[in-house]
């Protein structure tokens, strides 16, 4: 795709200096940009490398005053943050549009439909009685079992596996690998120390707008539900147990885990290699710092906790100050029971 | 699937309350089932929802004295949890029973052979040599490599990729994505700081009834096998190492990680997000707690250990408590060093 | 394969003692090996199993002075562990060599060249506009988006997932379900609480000689590109964020995370379940003991650290070894203040 800034400027409704028939084919940070990307300017610490850039165009303020000369035509707009993260936004969508039609072979089973605008990849797999709604992409290589059903709108990436009977919302993405819906851990002790699996016959549900990343599994509920609702983003590599709810809005960053029938509320920030055990709630907006271990519920609206297992973070940041000077303190103890 | 009560009663081998012509076609649990669901009523906390139940049927005591009238048809038996669990059992092999035939396209090398009664999903890999027992499941878009060994009764879901030379014992279970086999992580160090891979000519050694989580990882030996024996269940996102042997009827949570050449007991239980070092030991019957870091080898069976680096788990927690007040604990010796 | 000790010997210069028409098929420990296997020995503490292996071969030192009989044939030679090394890499050099051409049903886009010596694997994907060089092995059910670039010699093994425009060098290794290129986990928190993806436009770029292990997950960069260096060596299970660069020669054990824009030096060793915070800087040389959690930039080459949060090593251990004993701390505190 390439586009003259004449054509920028119009989408953006912004006002050109310099050559208006330049193309450009690219978008790049401004220090990074070489001839025919499109960059901005908005942080003024980086006002010296427009001076200096190769990019073909630059999106900056239209208030900016130039303190020298400049070798790439101008677009100048009110806020260039917001007019290029726009033209992100459409070169993302135009990329993805590109992705249409059915290549071959694909497999799709009885019973089941797919609405207008879609793709499905070479090898991808649809089984029987699902209900997928309408411009969703399906990857080559991505499964989603029988009975499955998808809203309009959802992205599934390349070899990412749905389990029979799971729901998916609308505007879902779920990146390469993710498993959705795999048996949760359940095996009852028998007499001689052997284990029997239980039977897990329950499913996962996707609401709207939910991110699921990269290899991430999260495996359906022994009966009923395991659930994510509504605009929550997953990370890659997470790991969400059976009978798990995550409230709407939150975020949980990568290789955190939850483990069974746990509550997590909304709009909760998860950092990374997160753990929290089965079988509590996390109160909404709670954050949980990273590599901790949640082995309690969370009862307060708004709590920041750390550590493993996690406590509050500011007392928590008080310990570990302390614990660095552990071995001055066990000197400076055994001095005064010597009595020096 | 639908049976009347009649069906289920007489499978179970108990007495109808109600009409035995309603008809049921799934499983949930009490306090969220529908119209069409049958439940179970075991633990008396749950006796209220009994009477306000949507489900269509419910398994109870034989025993149970209703307090109120009932909307629902009871199952009378001896034990209602058992029952339940009976037809879990049913419900689940139904839906497996299913799967059988060969789906096209999929791909099976020569000289390879696969027993009766299996089911080969859609772009489903086979390579070359291998043998492949009766009643074996293999989903869509799994890979099974050259002079591969796999048992009866195994399932291999979709995407689930098993490197050359690997061998599966029967019953056993192997999720989405799990990978076995891949590359043990070995390099030799070069004089100009640079690695040489160590080539990895060994495999991977799965007996019977092992269950490996999705997307979990299990390296192959450099030579010899990574062995997994005999009933042990592996939960998702867990990585083995090469040359690990892990011991029969051990459960291993979501996202542990056990090094190179570690040998871990049998009946032992291994927490979510622990870690353990290479060329150790760990005796039978050890519990590590979550997020533990096993730093060295456990000798004596029934210890349990906790912590990074993991010791007793008693001790650890006894210094956990008095880790929270350090800062008082400084203040105190700060106060008795001034003489106060 | 199958060998006569006589055709090893040739290769490896060797000086052949017992019956030179005996053929071996396999390489094994000599405490493993069973008939048809050839195996060394070069740690002298092994020597006792040199009287009593079923190895049809040993290669052994030249100076090696026999202390019993033997029932197996030797091969002398100056080094057994280099000489064994060898044919390691002549053994997996074989295999190798052994996939070539292409398995049907396959997929190749518009545009699209692949060079010589390769082999792809049936539903092996490969999307449009793709460079990809001579002898790859591209094995089963892998993803090569549109666009991406690949060297010489670089094997993807099954399942492997490469979004679009991502670029891989020569002699790279991928294992099977690894993920490079998905989206970084970057959303923009929106007045409601909700939250807006960020579109990630940029690419990975994978240098000469890299290994991906099993699962492994690397995103895209926002803009520009996230960078792994020459000969770095990534375990599985690990997770590299948008727009992280990691230097040359670098090890990352298994399931360690490296958050957004962080910059590693190169020869640095990252043990296992580590965690790194984003926007900082780790020196060259440094190295990071396992489940540690870095979380500020490290400025000095060769430094140490341990913990979480991880500072010098030495003086983590120093805390740690005080940590277990804060019981007794505290009893002798409180004792002091009591006036005892």
């Amino acid at each position: 795709m390439e586009f003259t800034v004449q054509q920028i400027a119009e989408l953006l409704k912004g006002k050109i200096e310099g050559d208006s028939t330049v193309t450009v084919s690219t978008l790049a940070k401004i220090e990074e940009a070489q001839q025919g990307a499109l960059a901005f300017l908005s942080n003024p610490k980086y006002e010296p490398h427009l001076y200096t850039t190769n990019a073909s165009a630059v999106i900056v303020a239209e208030k900016l005053e130039l303190k020298k000369p400049v070798n790439t035509a101008l677009i100048r707009v009110p806020d260039p943050y917001s007019s290029f993260s726009t033209l992100l936004q459409y070169y993302q969508a135009a990329i993805m549009a590109s992705k249409t039609g059915v290549e071959d072979p694909s497999f799709i089973g009885n019973n089941s439909h797919i609405g207008d605008g879609h793709y499905r990849g070479a090898f991808s797999y649809i089984g029987s009685n699902c209900k997928i709604g309408d411009n969703v992409r399906i990857f080559p290589q991505a499964f989603i079992g029988d009975n499955v059903q998808i809203g309009d709108n959802t992205t599934i990436f390349a070899g990412a596996k749905l389990y029979a009977n799971t729901v998916v919302g609308n505007n879902c993405t779920i990146h390469a690998g993710a498993v959705i819906g795999s048996d949760g851990f359940g095996f009852a002790p028998q007499p001689d120390g052997s284990y029997n699996a239980i039977p897990q016959i329950g499913n996962v549900v996707l609401e709207d707008e939910v991110s699921v990343g990269a290899n991430t599994t999260i495996d359906c509920a022994t009966m009923g539900a395991t659930v994510i609702r509504k605009g929550t983003k997953i990370d890659n590599l997470v790991q969400i147990a059976h009978n798990v709810e995550v409230g709407a809005h939150t975020v949980i960053a990568s290789q955190s885990g939850v483990s069974g029938s746990s509550k997590i509320g909304k709009h909760c920030v998860i950092a990374g290699q997160v753990g929290i055990v089965g079988h509590i709630s996390i109160a909404d907006k709670t954050t949980v710092g990273a590599q901790s271990g949640v082995s309690k519920s969370v009862k307060e609206s708004g709590t920041i906790i750390q550590g493993s297992p996690a406590f509050d973070y500011k007392q928590n940041l008080r310990a570990l100050t302390v614990f660095r000077k552990l071995p001055e303190l066990q000197r400076d103890l055994e001095a005064l029971k010597a009595g020096k």
